[in-house]
């Protein structure tokens, strides 16, 4: 078991979304190929993404600063990808960008428990 | 359709989880019963949550400002379902306290497409 609490300063960007109720083609491949692109991107940090049986999601990508979260906004492929996104994918979106300031972790350590 | 964009200033407690592989009995009622309690906690502003199958969840809640955030964290009835969250219920969690500088949102108008 650990508990930890640093100080940070980097930014997420939480994206809160609702799919399309038709299971229109193409969303699982740009899904995965957004994410080998994002992680070439300069100043990505990490990623963490649920979607449960409803088609309810939250992704939350992590970044360096707003620069270059701004840089992956406009990415052209990625841009494409966006309206692909309101056009067939999702019924509903809201993205959010914030400053980290604070985080804790905790892992249970079972060899100990 | 709609795509607007708004300066903000609220926090977002960031809470990626992995739940314990046993289905210990009692979280789903402490889950519900610490949302109701959350909505009433001065500051609150809301609350998103998913989890897949998995047991991967990432939910997200909204305050007004560190203080409410702060005062949530220790409220007694809360504070003994974190314990039982790390003894029993989570295998590990990772809490990040963001400030939302920026939101955008989308919503499919239907009646327009």
């Amino acid at each position: 078991m650990k508990t930890n609490s640093r100080m940070k300063s980097y930014y997420a960007v939480i994206f809160s979304s609702l799919r399309s109720v038709e299971d229109t083609p193409g969303y699982e491949e740009t899904a995965a190929r957004m994410l080998r692109l994002a992680e070439k991107q300069p100043g990505f940090l990490g990623f963490e993404s649920v979607r449960d049986r409803h088609g309810a999601g939250i992704s939350v990508s992590y970044w360096k600063n707003k620069k270059s979260i701004k840089y992956w906004k406009n990415q052209a492929e990625h841009s494409f990808a966006q309206k692909k996104g309101r056009t067939l994918w999702y019924k509903q979106y809201k993205i959010r960008i914030a400053l980290v300031k604070d985080e804790y972790e905790y892992i249970k350590n079972d060899d100990l428990t």
